[in-house]
């Protein structure tokens, strides 16, 4: 049974753990993000510590980063706005230090692929894993592949109809205004009112609006992309009620349109919450490591 | 060297050609669309007369279509709103009738591959191909592969950002008024300005808006797949003083986030002319066969 190794690679903290799957964690860490050199070093010093042969590491990591197979920069976090973390090499420096294959991926990309393997997609060939927490991302698993192209998914930044009637807010993402991001991320809900989206009152106005801003992503999403399923998790979806109030606006965008049971009949499931909870960052990088070690095999 | 038999079927004409490759076409008919019986019949027959050992057909076919391999209706034609072409068998039937391997896709995938294997996307893995004609699609390829998920894309029903002061025009969509069809489709700009796109001078307001809006389609493509090129054709794209309008609101749209030279430094490549012209239906469903043939080699 091959051991690999996973790194959940965020803004705030690296989650690194060691596991044949999500059943078989032997190791974990949790490692405040300082600096690259301190916050890679402890990484891969916990690694090292383990004394234990890992066949493959993956990587789930923030961005945007450099995918391109042939790349000289390949795995590098490249324009972050995390003062310290631009142009840094991640993948190159760990598959290095730990002599092992690595993969690396998009957190959202790695998410997708966790909840697709063990998860809330699990018999999918195409879905859609969106994160709605501080910021908005999306990954995309497509033929049963993440979707990379010229760089990777930046589900966030889509432009969405804005009715300044229902939502006069501007939005405050700072390349456009009231994109996806701009008008429905955490960040953003907390801008608007005041409060973290946590102290919203259940009945507060902010969720008819919320709902209504990610069914636009939604539609979007299942327009250019036609996912079997949209996965929605992150902090922000941890407000169950939004579900149904999106999976209501997304149904009424659609109008019909699409003839699919799977939406007509199956809102419930093809908009769903995510399964795998708070270990979905790590073992989307576990899947990572999983998927490259198969690649070479 | 491999003789593929390939139909576009459109909802006006069908196309059927015998050919090795784009180079090579060793016949091919025009079959008006007619009722399914008469129009395949003629396509099987023409097929039928050439005498001639197809090894395999491709069907670039209007939609919706079932294109789920596992489904007792694959290759049919679904919800179109033709008369009489509703739940109709097409694949099946040709199969059926050739006693040849076929495959199906929607026309714009068709066109999509044609244009990655002999045009304007050769030597690209992913890249977006979207049709602005009467009405708007886009087919996608991923990974090297089309774009299917739970159905198709229906690129042409993303929800765009809509200003009203801008372009007052409430869209056309029967089902969705202003969606990105309802807006810019060749058949919005004929009800919006009350003459044929093609008769509207190129100093004419209509060609800003136009532009405008299919820059928030082709920005909302980019966000959610992230090709390495959107080609962009169809009847109303033969005015090529769109494509640097749409170039520079798309790069305005964007404002820097993407940090990547291939929209940055290269948006005239990014956003690109298709190369086949009129020869990409029929080219596209060659390349279909091509893709089978290949597939079951």
């Amino acid at each position: 049974m091959a051991l690999y190794g996973g790194i959940e690679a965020g803004g705030t903290k690296f989650v690194c753990a060691a596991a044949t799957g999500p059943g078989d964690i032997r190791a974990q860490v949790r490692i405040p993000t300082t600096t690259p050199k301190e916050t890679l070093g402890a990484a891969i010093g916990f690694f090292r510590s383990l004394g234990l042969p890992l066949d493959a590491v993956g990587i789930s990591c923030f961005g945007p980063l450099d995918l391109r197979d042939a790349s000289p920069t390949w795995g590098y976090i490249t324009t972050t706005p995390k003062p310290g973390w631009q142009n840094v090499d991640v993948a190159q420096r760990i598959a290095h230090a730990l002599a092992t294959p690595v993969a690396i991926d998009t957190d959202v990309n790695g998410a997708a692929l966790a909840e697709q393997r063990w998860g809330a997609g699990q018999g999918l060939d195409d879905l859609v894993y969106l994160t709605v927490g501080t910021g908005i991302g999306g990954g995309a698993i497509v033929n049963g592949a993440p979707v990379h192209g010229l760089m990777h998914p930046e589900m966030g930044h889509m432009r969405i109809p804005h009715d300044r009637a229902i939502d006069p807010f501007d939005g405050n993402c700072p390349f456009h205004g009231d994109c996806l991001e701009g008008l429905a991320s955490g960040h953003s809900l907390q801008e608007r009112w005041g409060v973290p989206a946590e102290e919203l009152p259940a009945d507060h106005v902010a969720w008819e609006i919320e709902a209504r801003h990610l069914a636009h992503g939604i539609v979007g999403i299942t327009t250019v992309l036609s996912p079997q399923r949209v996965i929605v998790g992150g902090s922000v979806m941890k407000r169950e009620q939004l579900f149904p109030l999106i999976r209501r606006e997304a149904l009424a965008l659609l109008n019909g349109y699409l003839q699919v049971s799977a939406i007509l009949d199956g809102i419930d499931t093809y908009i769903a919450p995510p399964a795998l909870g708070d270990q979905a960052g790590v073992l989307g990088a576990i899947a990572l490591a999983e998927a490259a070690l198969n690649q070479i095999a």
